[in-house]
């Protein structure tokens, strides 16, 4: 997919909601636990009820690792169904990875070739030779962090040189020096409205994948009022908020309703 | 495994060699691709031949997920045929994964609970609360990435604050408050051994995980001059100088050779 695609999609929707599918058995409908694969199913039920309302979505790696082989193939099967049923969505391998430069490659090979997703988040600390080879498939997106969400978020990320530069502003700033840094989105969590202006000074038409809202306390029109830009430019991100709304046999029903909710808080930016 | 486990198996071995399992199916003797599991059966053979020499293996996670499912079923039976057959040994997965709290603890599980690796190495970017769901975790390491071996590791994790502190030693600073950081080693790339007098001041009895020995250029009597600590407290890792010494029938044997020549190497520092 480029970007014209998404964009597209976005307008189209008019949303820019993204859906994450982190799966915890513990918290699905016990129903399903009788399936053969109950990952997948409720994946599938979730995504059938809300295609026509999300842009994208993020299955997170680690709910999937932590099942092990059968985790794997619950994540295979989903992202199949997604891209054989629902082509025009976005896709997202929240998978924070990140290595030297070979061994990147092999990851952009997972991500992107085997599973066939979009786009996957990476993480920075190794610097330009850990992230460029995910930059090198054409027609990918690699999702840089850059200020997360969590409370750690602010641990290393907003830590000043002697010019008063942060660490996640010098982030930004190095990867447009990438090769295909078009190529980049950014990783912006909604529990920081204040740093967005100064974010879109440095990285005015690059998408930001924004964590944050709902469970963990961000607002979606403050993330709007200096996020947004000519594009739309922002993916926001909901996880638990939908996904959950329900642990009854109505979930899929209950997850519409919440995500048409966030759509519809999305319609009065499209004029 | 606790850590007198390993400063114990380091001792009887004389070595403190770490060999780095990173399987790719075009360097592997081509007589292996007509099994059923080559990366497996390449994996089964290195380790039968070097087990007395090296005190861990680390597979990097990425070489196996390039390969999907097929590729974490092998990642399970290598881990498991260490674990059955050479339980002294001290395992790692080099996975370098990290996300929010409830995430990272979904991580550890797939790591430590369903694979049963005595260790992972972790990304801290995203801080404390990214880290710490590791360490909630008994017996079980967590290697945090400090100072890594490639080019771009220059980009971020030397820059300093106002009073000329570099990120990676924040990261080493702040990682000694979080909870259950005695369970915390470390990632130093063998390619800065000038940086290792400084690092040993701050943590002078972590051990440190040193890959960049040989293909990447690190020299191991370097390392070792200002990383040796009272428990020696080095993991000196080689991947490909190791399990590619040859792509003949004999790979076995002439890996065993390199790994013998480095655990040479190491003898002289156990008096």
């Amino acid at each position: 997919m480029n970007k014209q695609n998404l964009i597209q999609q976005i307008n189209v929707k008019k949303s820019f909601l993204c859906i994450g599918l982190d799966v915890d058995l513990e918290k699905i409908p016990q129903h399903l636990l009788e399936l053969d694969d109950p990952i997948f199913e409720f994946n599938k039920q979730i995504i059938d009820a809300t295609h026509d309302l999300a842009v994208a979505y993020k299955p997170n790696t680690a709910f999937y690792e932590a099942y092990g082989i059968d985790g794997w193939k619950s994540l295979k099967k989903t992202i199949d169904y997604i891209n054989k049923n629902y082509p025009d969505i976005f896709t997202i391998a929240d998978a924070k990875r990140g290595d030297i430069g070979n061994t990147s490659t092999r990851y952009a090979k997972a991500f992107f070739e085997d599973l066939n997703f979009d786009s996957i988040t990476v993480a920075p600390y190794m610097g330009s030779d850990s992230v460029e080879p995910f930059l090198a498939f054409a027609d990918k997106f690699t999702i840089l962090l850059a200020l997360t969400s969590n409370k750690g978020g602010l641990d290393f990320q907003v830590l000043k040189d002697k010019d008063g530069i942060t660490l996640y502003e010098k982030v930004l700033q190095q990867s447009l020096l990438w090769k295909n840094s078009d190529q980049l989105m950014y990783v912006v969590g909604a529990t920081r409205p204040e740093y967005f202006k100064k974010i879109r000074k440095i990285i005015p038409d690059s998408f930001l994948l924004v964590p944050g809202i709902g469970a963990q306390g961000g607002s979606l029109q403050e993330v709007c009022k200096y996020g947004l830009n000519k594009d739309i430019g922002l993916l926001i991100n909901s996880s638990r908020g939908i996904i959950y709304a329900s642990s009854n046999s109505d979930f899929a029903e209950q997850a519409r309703g919440k995500a048409l909710d966030l759509q519809k808080e999305m319609e009065i930016y499209f004029s």
